[in-house]
């Protein structure tokens, strides 16, 4: 009865954890939620009449004119023309996965990787490419020898504060991956949520800045720092794929609600939106160090880490190799969740990787459930032998 | 470089026509677009903070329990987790396209039907089996024939008001289809965006409410009632297909936008509503009068037609086989925009047929309108000899 794609169709562990771990007293390193007390407050006061119609398929151009604004700042050189709002950047996914996925056709992606991206790619039957991550950003030797040979249609990365490993690729891994792909005509999708969230100094320029050939699509969203339940992200793109993407977005869901839109506008031109982001780098950046701290004292002789320069997490990798999955039940019995990673691997295998939110939980509780953690994961060991 | 559903993807001549038809001195009979005169005004005063996180894929429990409730009231047994909230309904479109549609999977729908579903079907790659119209819903003759021979995985059907038609099917043609799908297995895609614009007395009880065995998909709409911007709209399914469903939205887009069903719910079980929708008919009813009246005037030896009995558009068929295509290109130059035919078939051919709405150009504007037209068209038909 359904379509072939149904048997690829897979649901989202991070939602089903989520969903418990919404519990009051639950601490919950396992979501990428931003912390309400962080967000800015919405304000409807004087939302235009005319908004209440039906509106344009690639978004109001006030907006579409502050992030390519935005993004020139960041060294993209694009126009408004350039910009498609999106319905959050998940739709982003769907709508690279309807311009390039056939059944097989070859994605090259990061391992680990973004899980969305994986689910989404994989509904559209794509067959993944991974390439393996350092603390600088991807195996370079590895990525050229895998577009040579599995010769990938695209490439998703995010190169900034990768999700869900933290690593933010430094100049010369950006410089070598846009050489790679001109050379190549790999196209580069390049995944930019958390490019806001910086805390230490990184190299952040976009990949999409440095490409002479290569087609491009760049995505990026509010949701990280502003308002997720929005669903108001944007995506760049070169001009060669602008027309495309026009279409499916408008096939999709005509557009994305201009309501939703002309409140992020007011937010993002607002005289005190600067301060509101600083503002959060620094709440965040706390927290980051607070769990940092937490980790040093309950985790030094269990994991390997490094401290993320920005973003929203940390990953951990587990000395006893032992399968984090394994750890998701005990560890919700003791009321903390956290992400496993098997998820976060394109290609079903063993992981002993955990990711940890930082944003979430407050900072009282963060000690706690790091505490906890350990805990179980010591007895986990000790019950194995 | 793209994938090979992308020589399918087609552009809207709707959304085409409407960037035209947006000229402040054009008399525009082109869209479906609702008057903005008849909108409530929009209230986001009380608007609660903690809707700024992240929300359920499946929508909000209060908006989905008041959908349940209206439909129950209209004759359909379902509870809240019977409703998915969509980001527009042309998403429940894309939604329903994943689910069901592989290259070559038979589409039954109805001649003509609504040009977006025709476009989005095929993107996924539907054959399409078309089933005629008559006033009193489809050609059951034909339409049991097709299914035997065809054998369509599913129907898409717009049983009340079809766009572009304006048919009501009747209580025995509801019936028979109802019967026939429990019979022959197909599954019922049933979409009543008009099914409020109700002027004059007909049969609306939704067939899937008539359904014993046949899966089914019923999508519904604020955009015709109340602001199409908010891009706020629902399916509700049989308790079969929804894990599917609510998989491929949060694949789609995580979750529609929170804020706009907090005021759509606000809107919806207010006092007022009521009052609104009854306004809203008389005004559309007013409307629908006058574009008869100017049709008798003007096209009573040019077109057959049929006073539509509700929705927001009449169907003309011009007595004289000409293409009413090449009829756009005068009629805007005389700045008059309507919709030709041809693209409301799913199978090409040449149409004389006129979609002219009703909704949304002024009373005084809609008889100087249709005056043009026929002018229009009588020239055109005089320069063919």
């Amino acid at each position: 009865m359904f379509s072939e794609r149904i048997e690829r169709l897979q649901g989202s562990l991070v939602r089903e954890i989520l969903a418990v771990a919404n519990q009051p007293d639950m601490i919950s390193f396992a979501g990428g939620l931003p912390a309400p007390e962080a967000m800015p407050k919405l304000d409807f006061t004087g939302l235009p009449d005319n908004l209440s119609q039906y509106g344009p398929s690639e978004g109001e151009k006030w907006l579409r004119e502050a992030v390519a604004a935005e993004m020139n700042k960041n060294g993209v050189r694009v126009t408004a023309d350039n910009i498609l709002i999106l319905t959050g950047s998940q739709q982003g996914l769907d709508l690279s996965a309807k311009l390039f996925v056939d059944e097989g056709t070859p994605v090259l992606v990061e391992a680990p990787t973004f899980l969305a991206a994986v689910q989404c790619y994989s509904l559209y039957g794509a067959k993944f490419v991974e390439v393996g991550l350092t603390p600088n950003g991807p195996d370079l030797d590895e990525l050229e020898r895998k577009i040579k040979t599995e010769k990938p249609r695209f490439a998703y990365l995010i190169p900034t504060f990768q999700n869900p490993s933290g690593v933010c690729y430094n100049e010369a891994a950006r410089q070598r991956v846009a050489e790679l792909f001109d050379e190549h005509n790999v196209i580069l999708l390049e995944d930019e949520p958390y490019r806001e969230l910086v805390y230490d100094k990184c190299d952040r320029e976009p990949i999409c800045a440095r490409l002479q050939k290569a087609p491009w699509i760049h995505f990026g969203t509010f949701s990280k720092t502003a308002i997720p339940g929005l669903r108001v992200a944007y995506l760049a793109c070169d001009d060669r794929l602008m027309p495309y993407l026009y279409k499916l977005k408008q096939a999709a869901d005509l557009h994305t609600n201009r309501q939703g839109q002309w409140a992020m506008h007011k937010l993002l031109t607002s005289a005190e939106y600067p301060e509101h982001i600083s503002r959060l780098r620094n709440f965040y950046h706390q927290k980051r160090d607070i769990m940092a701290k937490a980790l040093d004292r309950h985790f030094h002789d269990l994991a390997d880490w490094t401290v993320p320069p920005g973003g929203l997490f940390f990953w951990l990798t587990l000395k006893s190799k032992i399968d984090s999955y394994a750890l998701l039940e005990p560890a919700l019995e003791r009321k903390v969740a956290f992400m496993p990673g098997k998820p976060f691997y394109a290609t079903s295998r063993v992981s002993s990787d955990m990711r940890l939110n930082f944003s979430h939980a407050s900072a009282e509780k963060i000690d706690e459930g790091v505490e906890i953690l350990a805990d179980v994961i010591r007895k986990h060991i000790k019950a194995l032998g």
